[in-house]
């Protein structure tokens, strides 16, 4: 472990920084932009993965692979598309190295080995499966078609930061072709609540769905939707995004299937991603100035047991005595760590715990052994408390349950405190220095209001929050009418 | 269902390459070398990855992850490596692409964006793992380090074959770091023992386990052991290699530790892999002329129910009747699919589970409804039998058993009746051609005489066999001595 974090308060940017990095979640790599995921920090991302998947396979859908290369060309065809990702692209021109014959043992790229197109390393996927589709789809009998794909992807990124925004990236995107209209939209639909499901029961991250409005929406889609949550320092973050296509990658790649009624149309598609990105929301959500405050559900290790002892035998009996508890913790699927490493003394280990969130730890000395009890304590709230040994498996089990909805509780609580309800631009620019957070205001519907919003305070509009009734207003900005209130916030 | 497989007798190479199309496993995709893996194929793939993932974790390895691209300087930094790898490498250059001004709609690789230094897309991660390593390990403390990454890879191939050889592919690549000579070879002993393992009780498929000659070695190993299996026309098959990399990339990349004793030394390094070459594998080990015959364990569907019926209330009591022994089934971990499709006839469906291979195919009837049976096919066999509905459940869970293990013990059955012992070089001619499979012999251990059989025979060592004694003897080629026979084929 290395030394103490900076705190929050201090620089919550250097905070989130020296934890992802300390906490052993990932580091930043030689390649620009890059990161390597550490295998502490991987395996959080597996458990996020093995859940997300099975609950797209419970919804219907398999997993498949497609190409890490897009051909130029491809990219062209939907013109929004191609204008939002063209900026962005790292771009394949060669398949050859060759000996530099000016510098010995040096590598030169082969000129005689030039592509005669482009490839594009995919910065997501739409082109390349929407010309793969073109093959498999003819009739309405081969819709839907249901699929996801994990995978790498690649956005060249002028400014990077763990997680957050890397330029290669993990991630899963699915691709749905549906033969309506309405069929497409309630799929979009579906996979968001799966994403908020997944957040709320999983991550314990409380987050509000709506959609995006149109200067935010991904470039090819006719409606983004997507999930918000609120970091601990009052910013946003978009954790997922679920898009309704329309048939515009069906024109641009010609997939045209006959109906029923033996017509023929373009189909029509969605396609839906989170990635690991998820991990910076999840450390934002929860963590503290001590380390990571992981939810139990997606925590690597459930429960670390430390011995305090002196000498060999003490150990010895303690670990006797602990065995047949980790047993019994396993056996109800509770993952344990015993660390009896004695290069190491208990009060580094206790922190070196903290620092990875783990979230309860159990400690057995030798008046524990006298008394029949362990000590146990909790990570979200720091809370110890002497068990009966006895009651150790029961009372982990439920004090598993107990985090993942303090955690939830806590984080909700957070955002209670933090959206504001505004109507007066000038409030909103003082509250967003002095208290950060959500805003619900009121807005006029245009691009230039949004614009100057941005331009102004660097707030956007995260999302027209599909859970907020109508409500006649005045926009905050302009006076002009309003329907109904938007959510601002400052973001990732 | 396309039409009738070519059948192998006629072709086999057409044979393997319909029947990855017709069953759904794979195909082409627009992009030169790359393949689409569809669902059935992945489905398949997945079990595979899962097995695998549990064979490593269960032997003290980790997953991470590590950047898709590494810095031209870093291939060069091993020598032997960057010279078998640099022919077959795609070259980012560039990082943007811009709107051509010289054709309207079009895009270019925007000449400003050139990179400083080029990126290779990954043909395999030795050179920016131990770039990353170097920062990890100081001291015997650091080590050793166990790391596995799922990934995919690129390395530009002239020939591509679904799944065999394609220019993209997914894989694992285990990277270990170790502070002694020893424990370097154990690790890579043990982990081709785990691909041996898996190949033989998970894809049922024999392997001879061995170490390659000089130069078929990894680039930049120092021995480079393999599991080889073989193919029913007489190939062989690499399925898997695990390398011993002495100090190199320790030099190349800098990467010294302080031992026990305070010496500071190189460390030592193993890389081990397996790709999606394993599906491959597993097709044309098995397969025959009406489909796949796949191996349970890796089967994503187990059993599939066919219901002959006529009129909705036949299928009505035909489905209640089937519906405790799905559930029955399914509790026993055993995969059902039960196909009541209405559109297809029977007869198209007992053909599309055979292509598909299916292990078990459990049809029921009104016939089987008067009499409280049901009949079973065995894919493995094509053997039916007429099974009491009450016995329906033990009788598959043990035919499952069996289809594993008869798949096996027709491919070593296969094995055995190829692989010839053989002293005289005219008569391996002769044998390569009207037999094929493997080829015991003597070779006099210079790469001259290796690279004369490649020449004259096309076929190469496959491997040193660790299994095989001692034997003094003759080299086939030269009549030189040789101290053991080395196995000889051609190969994939």
């Amino acid at each position: 472990m290395a030394e103490k974090l900076t705190t929050r308060e201090a620089d919550y940017s250097k905070w989130y920084n020296d934890l992802v990095i300390n906490a052993d979640l990932a580091e930043h790599s030689a390649v620009r932009g890059c990161m390597v995921i550490k295998p502490y920090g991987f395996a959080i991302w597996e458990k996020m993965r093995d859940a997300l998947d099975k609950m797209f396979k419970d919804t219907g859908h398999q997993n498949a692979y497609f190409p890490l290369f897009v051909p130029r060309s491809f990219l062209e065809k939907e013109e929004g598309h191609a204008e939002g990702f063209a900026k962005e692209c790292a771009v394949v021109t060669h398949y050859r190295l060759k000996v530099n014959p000016d510098e010995s043992g040096k590598l030169m790229v082969d000129p005689e080995s030039r592509l005669e197109e482009e490839l594009i390393v995919r910065p997501t996927s739409e082109a390349i499966i929407w010309n793969t589709y073109k093959g498999w789809i003819q009739s309405y009998r081969d819709l839907p078609i249901l699929i996801n794909q994990w995978a790498n992807v690649v956005r060249w990124e002028m400014r990077t930061r763990l997680f957050l925004r890397t330029t290669e990236f993990l991630w899963q995107e699915g691709h749905t072709a549906h033969s309506t209209s309405q069929e497409a939209i309630a799929e979009t639909q579906k996979m968001l609540d799966v994403y908020a499901d997944f957040a709320e029961r999983w991550m314990a991250m409380p987050v509000i769905k709506g959609s995006k409005t149109e200067s935010e929406r991904f470039a090819g889609a006719i409606d983004t939707m997507c999930i918000e949550a609120l970091m601990q320092d009052g910013k946003a973050l978009q954790t997922g995004t679920s898009h309704f296509l329309g048939q515009n990658f069906a024109k641009a790649f010609d997939v045209k299937f006959t109906s029923k009624e033996g017509v023929l149309d373009y189909v029509w598609a969605t396609s839906w991603g989170v990635s690991t990105r998820l991990m910076g929301a999840l450390i934002m959500t929860h963590s503290d100035d001590q380390g990571l405050r992981l939810p139990p559900m997606l925590a690597p290790i459930h429960v670390v047991i430390v011995p305090i002892y002196k000498g060999e035998e003490q150990l010895q009996s303690i670990t006797e005595k602990i065995q047949p508890m980790m047993a019994a913790l396993r056996a109800k699927n509770i993952t344990v760590k015993f660390d009896d490493d004695d290069t190491k003394r208990s009060g580094w280990k206790f922190a070196e715990y903290e620092l990875k969130g783990v979230p309860v730890r159990m400690a057995i000395g030798p008046k524990d052994m006298e008394n029949g009890t362990v000590e146990i304590a909790r990570r979200d709230t720091g809370t110890k408390s002497t068990i009966a040994q006895s009651d150790v498996v029961a009372h982990i089990e439920q004090l598993l349950v107990d985090i993942q909805d303090n955690l939830f509780n806590q984080a909700m609580e957070h955002r209670k405190n933090h959206i504001t309800l505004v109507d007066d631009y000038e409030e909103f620019k003082k509250l967003l220095d002095s208290k950060g957070g959500f805003f619900l205001a009121h807005w006029d519907g245009t691009k230039e209001t949004e614009e100057k919003v941005k331009n102004e305070t660097k707030a956007t509009i995260r999302c027209i929050p599909f859970d907020l009734g109508k409500e006649s207003g005045k926009c905050m900005i302009t006076g002009k009418p309003s329907e109904q209130r938007v959510l601002f916030a400052r973001a990732y």
